[in-house]
């Protein structure tokens, strides 16, 4: 299977979206069921490649031959589509993969969304189809659709209401709805689609790789994923890779990402991070922007279609109400979208251009009277589009009706991005004038908000970077199994690299007296058992003691009244930082190690002041992350407080995150906190650790 | 003037909206000139009082007799439109005034907006009319319309384009352009539209007394507010009071709120409370509802309209996709609205109508063979309308065409709502499904969000209260100017019960060691001087000192070479909470006093947790507010910590509004920092303060 996949990376497109022949099993002549539709929108659509029905019971279907069976078909179909139910699907998929069917499309339901039974047959048929050479997109998929070809593989009611056009976006989608949504907005927005998939059960052609094999196609500009389940990462980064060497764009939106999920996870690290942290981690790294509902899937498309440089994205607002200037300068803070400072001789231009006009600044209020001059109106933008500090353009249109040439402000305005290369987007809350920018390609919005969003969207996805795939190290396989406790993980932690505090492990109360004398007037005593991972509620923690030995036999005790066998104490030198940190680690099972670091203490789940890295990541990195912390104003020395040494901490990160690339099949998470961070030059030191593998290996 | 006001309270809507007699000085010929439009309007849209257009050039106007000037009119006009310009604008004003006009909306421009010359003239006009007991809206304003009974003294375009519609609704703005579009938007939505008004300069009959006119008409059920700087806000609370009493809504955008100018404020409590947080607790103790955006403004406008009780909020998700239902929650969790828990006997009657239905939870995944049997659907929905935990339902219709019976769903769904008097809305991105669910009167949404984001605006206005206006003690006249020193803050403070740490005042270091003895063995000490209030920066602070003689002569030397005439030193009891609070004043200047209560400690702006109260207030709103920080799970005792004492806490909040209420007129800044928490049944001890006061009381 995995040398089928590599060989389809090379040659993306054709295989899987333009079939030269489509049998489909279970044809119907009704265009309105599941075996009719694909037949009425291939014939509909001109789809030029041979349809080929097959249903016992017809000789003809929606005017075309219909054939018995596959076996009476006058070739073999590249293509198949499987819209018989229950047992005759199982056999259709396998008669498929028996005579040589290169994509099978399985609109039939029934298998792994019905349960284990389901789920066992569909395994079944996926290794059938994998021995055979047949690749399967379903079971349960409303299917495939190339709308440059009229391939339409795909039983949505959708495309009979809603016609398509070919255009330059990609829809790749696990579920049908999650397909069309985004379809009828684009649509209805005057936008082409090209290609469009929905998965369904998702069992072998993904969406990862779907979107793979639309990212080299030069057509198209965005790529728009669904995913409830996210599988085959690579490929989502190397299509997003390959998107973007080319200037095309990937955005993502994951459905179910409330996340019950995360108040549950396991360790400090998991529920801090959320459950959704690696996902963000992942996307951040290569470059794949992400929307939180479909309206934000879509919302910035125009942009990305047309595909202007945004430089520092520098917007400049202008409209003929000053309250829609103040409610987008709202918006542009609210998003996090700069207004741009226009110079001197921009403002004196405008005023050349305009007597009387008296606004210095950005927002631009102009004169409604402008909005029925169209030649001064493109005089004003050709000013505004050459001022270097200009990079992007908001023109908001409150009302329109008599007095005002809205046909010609779209002339203008269309002009304007043709002749600048800038980006610019119309808010206007009447249908009617929107549709009339639209017709001459801008962008248009009914609110204030949309539109600086969807110049956020565009100019974030734009300054993205897609990181190259790093090299992961080889995986450690002889490791311990379950928690470990606090003197073994500090250990394993300090073989990569981790800066630990001084300690000893101590088996009795004289030997932890002889070691504190070496570490300091005062010291730390811990009981260390991996059965008692919350040392403190147990008074397993003696901070700052001068009578180690005292502590010591009092933990010794404690630990034997709670039934642990070999009881031991961490001795350890008295560390204190500027202020606390934590460290952490986990583990997601399709993503890999997260690194999260944030502020530490005992406050730090209600603080929840974190950032996540995809491990593995440079110090480069950290240090970038550290900034986006809220407490980042202490980093640089904060209220007469020396500064911190991020350095330090940010190299302790990295090598936290070699450790858990190394043990990335067994590791099931880090806590570390908290991580004493000194002033600058002084280093960091982590006082606590707590590593815990997988019970097998 | 204040006399007239009172007057219009006990007879709201008549005067102001529905005019006998409107001339019109400078009338048109032209409808799309400012001064044709209301005359245009008024014909076109069925007003009944008598129109009176004067223009000596003219001796009819758009089929009406024309007056050469307001001598010549054979009646006095109750209102009348000042559509000149210039100095005739001035006069016409005048003249009004003089014959006993009771409204004039003056749309001239070149007042206040335009600088110092113009405000003068604006005031000397009010100031005119105020004698002679006309009412003004505007200058520079767009004028008012009721589309009841077509009194549009209106000049926007947006009439000419929209066509009105008489509805529950009603608009004013101080802006024209934010007057309009969420009129377009409501429109486009098949909602009605009673009352517009747009106020321009505001100068006289401003927005809050717009709003207090139509608070009282039985017919509106949705009040929609856009200010940019807020006037009167007793008038605006009054309309909420009145509005609530009787059911309907009161919902405000306030344009200009991105806030440079909370980063400008002078005292720490103002810059962290942010230049909004009086306004949010204005709205909050009034039951108006805040927008952020012409959007919100108007979307939850169709649920409104209804009125039918929300109970909890719990809500049903319902769709035949299993992704709507998804991002619907995904939505719901963003958004913070429950998810109903259906009951069994529920999940029982569904399995009873739908044999083979297996979703046992919400949201629920329909088939979609339901869409196609109106019947059936309109019995699940009757099921799930009866259950008690079902507060409110959106419907999810992601794609309908052939085999979708639209218009019978709509029809079920209206139905629904009419019997269960539950809030339903629909979700469908197809503009043709949501035109369908549209006739039958059901609110529909483009998206998930915002269906959910509507559900929620409305069931929280729906719970909001509107508190009785607090009577407020009188105001103490007799206070220092400028910034006091910590004695003196602390003293003050604590006449109005704000419990402050143990300490006295010494001018020698002997007396303060003398005094350190009675206050313990180690204790704090403290440069005072009203010119120095950054102690720490200046070494002036010396916590858990054996030695105060020596501090205190350290402080005293400091003061001295700082060139404090006669440097003091506070000698204070040493003072240690479980957690370190801050309690702060801040003063705007129309709302008054807000009492801010967060985390404190030295990294307090970094933290930014805080919650603001508009003073006077009850320790139970103290309470619930301090629920609403992000370190809130402290107060009930976080890991093994004891519970801290909220209630003492709450009384010196308390405690702390109503000395700012006493202080309101002349008080700037209240900051205490930090604030001292105790356990439960402790207490809470002030140990460091700073009140400004204005320098001129």
């Amino acid at each position: 299977m995995l040398k089928r996949r590599n060989d389809i990376l090379h040659a993306p497109v054709a295989a899987f979206w333009s079939p030269a022949s489509v049998a489909v099993i279970g044809a119907s002549d009704n265009p309105n069921k599941v075996g009719g539709r694909a037949i009425h929108y291939m014939q509909r659509y001109g789809f030029q490649g041979r349809i080929l029905p097959v249903n016992p019971q017809r000789a003809e279907v929606q005017g075309l031959t219909c054939y018995a069976s596959l076996a009476h078909l006058p070739e073999v179909p590249e293509a198949a589509i499987i819209a018989v139910a229950g047992e005759a699907a199982s056999e259709a998929i396998r008669a498929c993969a028996d005579m040589g069917v290169s994509i099978a499309i399985v609109m039939a339901s029934g298998f792994a969304e019905t349960g284990a039974q389901g789920r066992a047959l569909q395994d079944d048929l996926m290794r059938y189809a994998e021995a055979a050479g047949m690749r399967i997109v379903g079971p349960n998929a409303q299917g495939m659709a190339n709308f440059a070809s009229g391939a339409v593989l795909n039983f949505s009611t959708m495309f009979m209401e809603v016609e398509p056009m070919d255009g330059p976006i990609a829809i790749v989608s696990q579920s049908g709805a999650a397909s069309v949504m985004p379809y009828v907005l684009l649509r209805e927005r005057g936008l082409g689609v090209r290609y469009l998939a929905a998965t369904g059960n998702d069992a072998d052609l993904g969406v990862s790789e779907l979107a793979l094999s639309v990212a080299a196609d030069e057509s198209i500009r965005l790529i728009l994923v669904y995913v409830e389940s996210l599988s085959q990462p690579a490929m989502l980064a190397q299509a997003a890779r390959i998107a973007r060497s080319r200037g095309a764009r990937v955005v993502l939106l994951k459905g179910g990402s409330s996340a019950l999920g995360a108040a549950a996870a396991a360790s400090h690290t998991g529920a801090l991070a959320g459950e959704d942290a690696a996902l963000d981690a992942f996307l951040e790294r290569h470059g794949i922007l992400r929307a939180r509902d479909i309206h934000e899937l879509v919302n910035a498309a125009a942009l990305f279609e047309r595909g202007f440089p945004v430089r520092e994205g520098r917007t400049v607002v202008m409209s003929h109400s000053g309250a829609v200037g103040v409610l987008c300068a709202d918006a542009a803070e609210r998003v996090g979208v700069p207004l741009a400072k226009l110079s001197a001789s921009t403002l004196d231009a405008l005023a050349q251009i305009l007597p009387g006009f008296a606004t210095a600044g950005n927002p631009l209020d102009l004169t409604a009277s402008l909005l029925g001059n169209g030649a001064m109106f493109a005089q004003v933008l050709d000013v505004l589009g050459s001022d270097a500090q200009a990079d992007m353009f908001v023109i908001g249109v409150p009302v329109a009706g008599p007095g005002y040439d809205v046909p010609d402000l779209a002339r203008s305005a269309a002009r304007f991005m043709q002749s600048h290369r800038k980006p610019l987007v119309v808010t206007a809350p009447q249908r009617s004038v929107r549709a009339a920018f639209e017709a001459c390609g801008v962008p248009t919005y009914s609110s204030e908000t949309g539109a600086i969003h969807a110049l956020w969207q565009y100019a974030h996805a734009e300054r993205m970077h897609c990181a190259a795939e790093p090299a992961l190290s080889p995986t450690v396989t002889d490791v311990p199994q379950g928690l470990l406790d606090e003197a073994a993980s500090l250990s394993l932690l300090q073989r990569y690299g981790v800066p630990i505090v001084d300690h000893a492990v101590c088996t009795d109360a004289d030997e932890a007296a002889a070691i504190a004398k070496t570490l300091g007037e005062r010291v730390v005593v811990k009981g260390c058992a991996a059965e008692i991972p919350h040392k403190s509620e147990h008074g397993l923690v003696h901070i700052g003691v001068s009578d180690a030995y005292g502590a010591a036999q009092d933990c010794l005790a404690r630990l034997t009244s709670l039934g642990v066998k070999n009881p031991r104490v961490v001795v350890a030198r008295m560390a204190r930082g500027l202020h606390e940190f934590m460290l952490g680690v986990t583990v997601d099972p399709v993503l890999g190690p997260i690194v999260v670091i944030g502020e530490g203490g005992t406050l730090v789940e209600i603080r929840g002041d974190v950032v996540s890295l995809l491990a593995p990541f440079t110090v480069d990195d950290a240090l970038a992350a550290l900034r986006r912390l809220r407490i980042a104003p202490l980093i640089d020395g904060y209220r007469g407080q020396p500064a911190l040494d991020a350095d330090a901490l940010a190299q302790a990160a990295v090598a936290l995150g070699d450790f858990a690339i190394a043990h990335r099949t067994s590791l099931v998470s880090v806590d570390m906190n908290p991580v004493m961070l000194m002033e600058r030059g002084k280093g960091v030191v982590v006082v606590d650790a707590v590593v815990e593998f997988g019970s097998q290996p």
